[in-house]
């Protein structure tokens, strides 16, 4: 059954590429950058949403939603993070468009409606966010506060790729504000270890914790969190952040409270985010030649049976057999599809689902309704077995959860087998080159190194660990002293 | 328990802009008519919104995701929705910022980084959509496409009104394609239902459903359906509209199929869409003097129980009473906050559920534990109750449901004897000036009159209503035959 994907080991990128828009996730739109989320990747994302947004208010937030629009003067009020974006972002200057005088079926913008400020489409909302919290904040009664937005940014990348690296993306945003550095410090952690645990324990993506090095991270943050995941073709994948803001946003937008004591402070702050890039972590997590590989929990269909039949006889008691599952499996919180398409053949149909990711697949032919069985293919191992009628809702739900933990457990595999330890540059080219995957280094502590190293091999600092074991050691390029590893890697 | 919220009946237009702010809804932003929806609001929001999505994927719909931005020859190739739209778009005409040269500390719009061609900010995303839905339809199997989409617009309104009428909205807008005219006419009024069962069974907002007369119909569409309620103060909502776009944008985009006959034609389309103006008109639908009335449906907060004590041991055993009844109430799915904040009196406290709207609010003092009883209070009709103890998970349960209908009811007695027939243009303006509502006359058809009537009145026609009884009449502007009566009203 070919689906004329190219092999992951022939080229791994054309092969995510022809993967995104094959398996009808995603695909280009008329405006350069921007992707357009066909409805089968939207259910997915839906799902990460739904799990997340659970975790979100479990947690004690609550959702608002703030201006897609940021003026200019309020952009740039704080600094850093004004650098950190204004290259990359698209501004409104006018309001109205007009017939064009010279050809009354073109328009053009009214030069007589530009805006007296110009607006920027927010690549982060920390700045109108921390301008609204300084009419909500006024004493510490009124901290924590504890909010996150679902929205779309826009960064005008120049190189972008479907679902990684998009000019507009969804995403959340959480912004909250402490009394307190600890609490917001606290907070920071806490959000980094809900992204871990929903990658994890949801998505099935082994990551790995840490901390940015300072040129790596965000644009205004005192420390920037992360988890690290690592795709098949050896690069590292960044697949959330959660900062620690300090008062930097406070003090830019002066906003303080008074403290049970009466005194008068900044407000410490953090954010974090996830965005729809996880949907590339999870393609190039899990996925393999032959299209898409979904863990369960994220299948928008669970359990898809394909009726094999020759006439309407047939097709009536098959579809007996399959009506009657549809409704045990979905008794049982399970999202089974009955395609009975009769515009499509049985190979036809297997294929798209091998494609689509779908964990499990039912067949029904004439010979299984004469010895009372069915046949169930795993779409991950893409083994199948013939199980007694009678014993399939059982053996569907525990394969489900069986192929959950499975494909964890072969991507943690993968992502053990791919962290080396090595103590001299060569080593570090020749691992890099070779094998890919994260290099646990010693490394002195500056930016001076770390941009050499970036330079001579494209690896970066993925994070310094929070579980890095303390270890005296000497820098792998410059020599000096060192006292902790790092994880390089390339990275999407 | 003054909440200082100006009275209806003073001024209308002042009361609700104080409760939108004051119940915590919404405020407005720093960005000219762009609302911050505040956490509570969002929260009713939130509930729409996965009633309608639950509504949406029970009739078939998928939802995806599109573009913000709309290249200006996408969005002028359908002229007379270019037409519609063209004077109020935000236009993106730059992609990036740079230091001013003048003051280091300010960013200007780095004039080497003008747009080949500029973006606009989707008012409604018919043109990106069909542009896309071109490369998705080739045959009838492809067909019907039934997609919905949530997402942010932009309106540059030069008036606005939280809720109401704001430069950024956030909406759903659904985008079909069928391949035939009847099964498009037929999606347009399926639509249109399900925002009227919506509106009547979830909102408890009683609307009236009909057409659109053509100088009121969406920018490019052949007939635009709809559900028009009525505010307090008399005034017409439109709350929602399903458009038949006949083959107006597959024409404009080329999106043609072949038929199952081997024929090529055009594709047909609807459109159809709901907005956070669903919260103005909640709010004018069902609210009061003292503040917001939720109907518990939509109702963030469905019970509230409020301690009342003196000294740690009497709230200990409150908080037993009331921690239980929480347990209880939640097992039936009824969401209960037991606000035992030590911050607020319970004066306070009543005062601010009061304002929020929430259902109901329970109350225990000493004396209720004396007796096994405690204080129910409905917020609709202010009415208290004590209730004994063992029966109250029960008298909530049902009091839930018999305030839901009871806000129906109340907002459909008001509605109802807010439709005044009138057959003369001196009672058309009396009753305009004195009643309001809904003013059900003949009209003699044209676009003419019904200028007119607005020049003189201000009211315009809601809706030709499809349950409008056909009846022989004198046009009540010009005395001209007419075969049916129509809505009038004032509207926001």
């Amino acid at each position: 059954m070919s689906k004329n994907l190219t092999k992951r080991s022939e080229d791994y990128s054309k092969w995510y590429n022809e993967l995104v828009v094959k398996a009808d996730l995603a695909e280009n739109s008329a405006v350069r950058g921007c992707m357009v989320i066909k409805p089968y990747g939207y259910a997915i994302w839906e799902k990460m949403q739904a799990e997340l947004d659970r975790k979100f208010k479990e947690t004690g937030h609550q959702n608002a939603y703030f201006p897609l629009f940021v003026p200019k003067s309020l952009f740039e009020a704080e600094e850093k993070n004004a650098e950190g974006f204004a290259k990359e972002c698209a501004v409104v200057t006018h309001y109205r468009l007009k017939t064009d005088p010279e050809d009354a079926s073109k328009l053009i913008v009214d030069p007589n409606a530009k805006l007296e400020e110009e607006l920027i489409v927010r690549p982060t909302s920390e700045a109108i966010i921390w301008n609204t919290y300084k009419g909500w904040i006024q004493s510490y009664r009124d901290l924590p506060l504890l909010i996150n937005q679902w929205a779309n940014v826009v960064r005008w990348e120049m190189r972008t790729r479907l679902f990684l690296r998009t000019a507009e993306f969804l995403w959340q945003e959480g912004h909250t504000a402490h009394s307190t550095r600890n609490e917001a410090i606290a907070e920071t952690e806490q959000m980094n270890n809900v992204y871990a645990d929903f990658a994890e324990n949801f998505m099935a993506i082994p990551v790995i914790k840490g901390r940015k090095t300072e040129s790596e991270r965000f644009a205004g943050a005192e420390d920037t969190y992360c988890i690290e995941a690592l795709m098949q073709d050896g690069k590292a994948l960044q697949a959330g952040t959660s900062h620690f803001l300090g008062q930097n946003f406070a003090k830019a937008f002066d906003v303080k409270f008074t403290s049970k004591e009466g005194k008068q402070d900044y407000v410490w702050a953090t954010s974090w985010g996830v965005s729809t890039r996880l949907m590339g972590a999870l393609i190039m997590t899990h996925s393999d030649d032959n299209g898409l590989v979904l863990p369960p929990n994220l299948a928008p269909i669970q359990v898809v049976i394909v009726p094999i039949y020759k006439g309407e006889d047939q097709l009536h008691q098959i579809s007996e057999v399959a009506n009657e599952l549809v409704v045990d499996l979905r008794a049982r919180g399970i999202s089974v599809k009955f395609d009975n398409r009769d515009t499509h053949r049985p190979g036809a149909k297997f294929a798209q689902y091998e494609l689509q990711g779908v964990p499990l697949r039912v067949a029904i032919g004439p010979k299984d309704l004469e010895k009372g069985t069915v046949e169930l293919a795993r779409r991950d191992t893409l083994s199948k077995q013939f199980v007694a009628k009678d014993q399939v809702v059982e053996t569907i739900d525990s394969l489900l959860k069986e192929i959950q933990d499975s494909l964890h457990k072969k991507a943690t595999d993968f992502r053990d087998d791919h962290i080396t330890e090595v103590n001299t540059f060569e080593e570090f080219k020749e691992v890099l080159e070779n094998k890919g995957g994260f290099i646990s280094a010693h490394w002195d502590g500056t930016e001076e190194t770390e941009q050499k190293i970036k330079e001579l091999t494209k690896a970066t600092i993925r994070c310094i660990p929070f579980d890095a074991k303390e270890e005296k050691g000497n820098c792998v390029y410059t020599g000096n002293p060192s006292e902790i590893r790092v994880l390089f890697a390339k990275a999407y």
